[in-house]
């Protein structure tokens, strides 16, 4: 049942500015907010037309409230799908408080965190994945993530979904058609076309499975761990690359406590840098690096930067080898770049020594700038924007992708059953249930648990 | 000259949130919107009627920004009075920068602080008092200081001015024509209906003067300073009054650490109560109170609360009487309240003998909150909120406040001239003079450096 009350909410950021938006939406929507507006040109909003504006103050008895705007959608062209009023007006807490504290006596119910959204998705104005899509983009912070929020909001991803349902979908009929055939032992379903479609929906669903990797980093940046010794120039390698003095850089060595981490966009792809200064508990420098700490970060990084100490003797080559090859050993599939910091301080012999030994070593100069571009250059060549350039649906949803998942393991099965001539029958509950998780990204198949869950993660007021 | 070019702001709090909108005013606001809008419904938004709203894209190229709400303002029927377009987009900050730099490179300029504000005082939207008024009510924070701005931005203030200005300017025609038949000797101006002019003015400048000390403290709160010993309930009488945990309440001596102030709204009137904890740098309790900071925040106070110390002996009731006397000799203007907290933990023996000694004592528990609507209902009764009460226009602005000033002292010159009978020309200056500083006020006359000033406090987007 669709609602039936009528909900208020601050649909701007919360504090104090020039204005605030607030937004009432349900079916009592424009009869509370005309007992509280009153239009400086005497308007009736009742009589108003759908998408227009309205000058006039929010007032009770004597007290006037604020001057407002009043912009007014008529259901079902309005962003819930209901019938919408937004409050335009001016930005400080106390009239904000004061004019929903005045529509909620009206009549107006608190709005929980996404249920404008909710209510969107509930009169069909978004389907689930859409309306998924809109928290993403709100917490979008650089152009890939927006991107592929972008597309996904309008639809992108759910269109490529959908079309495979529906083919999917004629095919289930058609087979389901047999069932009630099945004394007479025919087929309406073409098995070869069928067989086609399967394989052009798994090696779908394997692309759209396999966007994931890419969808996950772009929608929550790249790890990056930064390892070496304290005092290597981690902070100042983070501040050539973020342009600007985020960490604090000191001479002093183990300034930075702790591990922290930064968030930075290089070329519209957000990276986060994991630094791990501060974990040489231990004095010898070969087994320095080896401290489970650093190793944890690893682990949970994409891409590894090894910054080597400021020496150049052998003993430094040899332990730079020692340490960098722990780390390929111990983590094979990781990116790993090996990078020397300060290379103003380095003379000419001993660059050449080092780049003989170690030739995938890169020199950069944190303070002039020096090689940096290069470094980006490599941090970028980690991630697969492929995709995103081609503007390819990309997944970024864990919930879409355990749906896709389970879709594919179903049209295998289905596909086994084609290839090994099961009966129509037990292929039509494999198709069935494949349909069931393509429904449960666009939300075709719900339920409230799932919806909470969901809409629990917007803001209030959206 | 009125501004040819158009400007761009943000105008919801900065930060994310379901919304934002971004603000558009200039000549060329609807061109250049149109350049990177695009309606769902193709329509070409420069062709649309004026108070109406559009569902779009914001887009470039091949780049998709966002869907948006487009407001579509005509001038002069905006709030500029200029053509003016806001932007609703999706509150991510990535968002509203992309949109904000798209529109600077299609030739919008970064708006001032307050420039819209501004640009509606240039077009005749608003007189200088109530552009000014806006910034006051989004700063507003209680309900006097929002009902007095409210007032001023309605244009309450403004017309009690814009009418003395009116008929003062009558007269100063009159009397300049005087000058041009000066060989004839004729009186045009009545000068007993002068008189009774000058009279009138003089007595509604000086009841708006005399506002201003209400209008001061409501819009900036009424100072309180709570003084005592360390560890006498200071902190939970705050609390107390805030009815919630804003100080850190302890047993131990000193634990308010410095001064501390805290604001609070009762019964619509903002309270700005300073603690002076932590002032018992001597061990002397007669002396301990005589300390300079205490002073010092006395001096800034209108409203003096007194917390006796925790005990009833005859000791103690000397040392109230002597500390309180020497506040109420060194400060004989301030009120003055004294306050035995914690009342729960004097027997009854005690309090008779406190209340016996010192008449005007006020028992309260913070605790249980016994005594304490008393106190505030003392609070409230130094106050004069008569004013507010009846709607009369109250001054907050010390600009304003100065002007007046500076008006009654040349309406008294006026004054002085008409019972001395002196010479119609030099009436005439002193009258011009009266004028000009009534302008000063509504903005009838202004130079670029005080509306600079002015505007300059204003928040961006406003």
């Amino acid at each position: 049942m669709l609602p039936q009350d009528t909900i208020v909410a601050l649909a701007t950021p919360p504090g104090a500015g020039a204005i605030a938006i607030i937004r009432i939406s349900g079916l009592q929507a424009l009869e509370i907010a005309s007992k509280v507006f009153r239009s400086v040109s005497g308007k009736d909003i009742l009589k108003q037309k759908t998408h227009t504006l309205h000058l006039g103050t929010i007032a009770e008895g004597n007290t006037v409230y604020d001057q407002v705007l009043l912009s007014l959608f008529k259901g079902p062209n309005s962003y819930t799908g209901e019938n919408t009023v937004e409050l335009s007006c001016h930005g400080s807490v106390y009239i904000q408080q004061q004019i929903i504290q005045l529509l909620l006596r009206k009549g107006c119910r608190m709005a929980n965190a996404g249920e404008f959204t909710l209510r969107a998705f509930l009169n069909g104005k978004l389907d689930l994945s859409q309306a998924e899509a809109v928290a993403d983009l709100i917490a979008s912070d650089n152009e890939a993530s927006h991107q592929v929020a972008m597309q996904q909001m309008r639809g992108g991803f759910s269109n490529e979904i959908a079309r495979l349902r529906e083919e999917l979908l004629n095919f289930a009929s058609l087979i389901e058609l047999e069932l009630d055939f099945a004394e007479e032992d025919v087929e309406f379903a073409d098995r070869t076309q069928f067989n086609d479609l399967i394989n052009r929906i798994e090696f779908v669903l394997k692309r759209l499975i396999d966007s994931f990797s890419v969808g996950n980093v772009i929608k929550n940046g790249i790890p990056v761990a930064i390892v070496g010794e304290p005092n290597v120039g981690k902070s100042t390698l983070l501040n050539a690359l973020l342009n600007e003095e985020r960490a604090i850089v000191s001479d002093i060595a183990g300034t930075t406590r702790d591990t922290i981490e930064d968030e930075l966009v290089i070329n519209g792809i957000g990276f986060r840098f994991i630094d791990t200064a501060g974990i040489r508990e231990t004095q010898d420098v070969v087994e320095g690096i080896g401290i489970k700490k650093t190793f944890e970060k690893i682990a949970q990084a994409q891409v590894v930067i090894y910054l080597c100490p400021l020496a150049a003797d052998e003993n430094t080559v040899s332990s730079i080898k020692n340490e960098t090859g722990k780390i390929k050993n111990q983590y094979p599939q990781k990116a790993l770049i090996i990078v020397a910091n300060k290379m103003d301080l380095y003379t000419e012999a001993q660059r050449n020594l080092l780049t003989d030994e170690i030739p995938e070593l890169l020199f950069i100069s944190a303070k002039t700038g020096s090689g940096v571009e290069e470094l980006t250059d490599k941090l970028l060549s980690f991630v697969n924007t492929g995709a995103l350039r081609n503007n390819e649906t990309i997944v970024t949803n864990t919930r879409h992708y355990d749906a896709l998942l389970k879709a594919l393991e179903e049209i295998q099965k289905v596909r086994f059953g084609l290839t090994s001539g099961i009966s129509a029958d037990l292929m039509a509950i494999d198709i069935r249930q494949a349909l069931y998780y393509f429904g449960e990204i666009t939300g075709q198949v719900t339920n409230d648990e799932l919806l909470g869950n969901i809409f629990a993660n917007f803001c209030i007021g959206k």
